[in-house]
């Protein structure tokens, strides 16, 4: 069915601003892009403004989208994760032939992703769930792409993903992530690392303006400070632009922003699959529920005019030390939120079968995308040096990264705590780090509570697998409970 | 269909411990039991020991269970949660007729409860999904009971059901929750709380040992005192009893009780379940992931050996005024875990259109479930006062109980961070205390964060409902970004 009509490499659905900046970026690269949007009059508008000059064409329904394509088909939705992405393909179906290619670039939910690669491989065609991270800017100059689904749809991609991905170290930021819902899944746990370097940033904001009264100026410095260091990365330069970003009335911009944030998304998903998969992510945990609480904004307020603690107190010891003691709490709570991130990763790999590769991952992560860092370098290192690493805390450069700055975290961490200042995300990470290296927790209090009330038996330490049940009290049989676990 | 061999007032299904005492229990109180189970010579063996001597009848089929019952039937199910009560609703199903009553007393997730009472009341039957809690002893000798379901159904099991409930303050813990699946949610809760009550006091068990080194039996007298005052309740009784239970050999058995706990229960669906409807409940949370690190063992030795940090670093301050204060963390940190927990019902109730009664639910918990406490009666009394509640930290008894408390809170919580003992659950509890008496927090960071990257908008502290979006760079676009999550 190919013809002479089918004059481009790549077909795009979606045009709102993620989807015309990727359209501009592959053409940038010499790709020619066929856009289609479900209003139509956006494509036209499209190509007569940002388009214009450019080889992009434009169609006006899906069957003239799938006439104008270089087989094997290539098409990227960019549209609303869910139902929506459901419904292109079920209208892009008859126009289809073997081998093409579905990629869907949007947010969708990895289980989604894992269906749809299967579905759409018994049908003879291919499915892709492509993570794409960068915003606005990322799309257009070079995002980070995750793709994973049909293993056979990578070759046809990787030219155009590569090219038009962001290059971190000279290689680009996209490369084959994994089987079925891989690309989707590591997008995910990316988006609630993102939730968890935002909360973090925002917990080092608070006490550098509330414990220490810092001006925005002063705070816009110390974030400039820090990016030249190990926190390096884009969220911290961002942060920097915007703490020095002035309202027409020359007052700090940011300080008039309502202090309420949505949740709902990956984040979300990302805690849901930690505790589906029993792996303890808990900074990400801590920022998804800081965004819940933001939002409860007026009761917040009726709260404060009643619930006692300390309120504006600052810290009384040398301010430019506590500085450096911030911004070491921050460096170490980061690096425990990767760790985590990167234990959950192991552990869906484990469970869906997936062979990940957490170098490349790293490597996907350190340009382009919204978390992207010099941080991801050392991760980078430490998996190109053992691909097998059980934790990022058993590499050498993190166990002593951790090791200098823990005590500025503990002391931070504590000094929030008598200050009256919330800082969950800093504290539940030292949490993790103190438990991660105990050797005896006080669970096993737990589990002969569980067996005094439900008879539940618990392993003595020197015969493990071997389950044991006291009758603690002398009352009651000594059935043990199997089927009913209260 | 009733006849003269119709002589029993109710049924159940599933002889495992937890059915076994409950059949004794309505025994106990002049009702006939019918009891069943899958491996029929379990019937048997239950008639000729444990039931001897009783009007306890068996059935030895499902048919027979069901013939023997008065009309209307009523038949509880005490079998595994999950596909087991959906293969006997299935079975039952031949042998009812109109106004037959299921009873699901597992620990079913409430979707599931959901799902049968809108399935079953189709068929003209009805279903209740009842909580039970209070393990053997209390199945035996009176349960904290929490049925929901199809209301129709309540009359009839009233007296059975407060008949053998506990009592509190002379009233039964057992009172109608609310429609479909509102008995198995607040159940569900009542476990994710149990969750954080557990994990409370193995944070201030291993403070007691590590912290201050004290010896077991000092530890029980601990809990002994605490047992007396605010803190007295059935897991800190159970706590002090364990506390001085000796092994054969006069050592403590519970220090030789490997410390890994299982979770992936109801504590993990409660935080599920805050996640989905956006309510931070941090602590159960934290109880949970917390449950997930004490699992990863040999992990965990591993990384005893190779992290730093201060380790068996003992308290050096005023031994008794810091256990003094751990009590009082472990106060504060419960009542933030409970007004997290009302919370998330209240948004429940909200999203499911369930009519629940706060005051009741607490006067449910406060006898014979693994949660029971004084504390529960404080609770009570605060929704008696106002059934219309916001939050448990606008009551002024826990008000004030905070303010006296949360001193040595800040002082527990910045201690152990300085001695590297881990106590998330305690450091959220006052995160999240002090996140909600804070006016301003910092997530207006976090939207101009979003705004800048991803053109998400924010709203003004000066113009709420109104979203806006700055060019924060001078670069790129004014496109807002509506379509697509980055």
């Amino acid at each position: 069915m190919s013809s002479d009509t089918a004059v481009a490499d790549i077909g795009l659905i979606g045009l709102a601003v993620m989807g015309q900046n990727l359209v501009l970026n592959m053409n940038d690269h010499g790709f020619v892009v066929c856009a289609y949007n479900r209003t139509v009059s956006k494509v036209d508008h499209f190509l007569e403004n940002e388009a214009k000059g450019t080889k992009i064409v434009g169609a006006h329904s899906i069957e003239e989208l799938c006439r104008k394509l270089k087989r094997p088909r290539k098409i990227i939705l960019l549209v609303k994760a869910g139902n929506p992405v459901d419904q292109f393909i079920e209208q892009l179906l008859p126009h289809l032939e073997q081998g093409d290619i579905i990629i869907d670039g949007g947010n969708s939910h990895f289980p989604d992703s894992i269906r749809r690669t299967k579905e759409l491989e018994a049908k003879g065609l291919l499915f892709v769930g492509c993570g794409v991270s960068g915003g606005e800017e990322g799309a257009r100059y070079g995002p980070s792409m995750m793709p994973g689904g049909s293993t056979a749809a990578w070759p046809h991609l990787k030219p155009i993903f590569q090219a038009i991905a962001a290059k971190a170290d000279g290689e680009p930021c996209c490369d084959w992530v994994g089987e079925t819902g891989a690309g989707h899944y590591v997008k995910m746990v990316h988006n609630g690392i993102e939730y968890g370097d935002m909360q973090l940033i925002c917990e080092a904001y608070q006490l550098l303006r509330d414990a220490l009264g810092l001006s925005n100026d002063e705070i816009a410095d110390v974030f400039e400070e820090w990016n030249g260091g190990e926190l390096n990365s884009f969220l911290i330069e961002i942060t920097r632009d915007i703490m020095r970003y002035k309202d027409a009335d020359g007052a700090p911009l940011v300080e008039k922003i309502r202090d309420t944030a949505g949740q709902k998304g990956t984040g979300k998903w990302t805690a849901i699959s930690s505790l589906d998969l029993g792996v303890p992510v808990t900074l990400i945990g801590e920022a998804v529920f800081s965004r819940c609480l933001s939002a409860l904004k007026d009761e917040r307020t009726r709260a404060s005019h009643v619930l006692t603690g300390p309120r504006g107190e600052q810290f009384q010891g040398d301010k430019k030390a506590f500085i450096h003691s911030i911004g070491k709490a921050l460096y170490a709570s980061k690096i425990i939120s990767y760790a985590q991130g990167f234990m959950l990763m192991r552990e869906a790999a484990r469970n869906e079968n997936w062979h990940l590769n957490y170098g490349g991952i790293a490597l996907m992560w350190k340009g382009g995308c919204i978390i992207r860092s010099a941080f991801l370098g050392d991760i980078k290192a430490a998996y190109l040096k053992n691909p097998e690493l059980e934790s990022l805390l058993f590499d050498e450069f993190f166990q002593s990264a951790l090791a200098s700055a823990q005590q500025h975290w503990r002391v931070v961490v504590s000094q929030a705590a008598l200050l009256g200042i919330p800082t969950p995300a800093f504290s539940t990470a030292l949490a993790f780090y103190d438990g991660y290296r105990t050797e005896r927790l006080p669970a096993n209090l737990l589990q002969a509570q569980r067996d005094y009330f439900g008879a539940h038996t618990y392993e003595l330490l020197s015969k493990p697998g071997e389950f044991i049940h006291t009758n603690w009290t002398g009352r009651g049989g000594n059935v043990s409970s199997t089927s009913y676990n209260a």
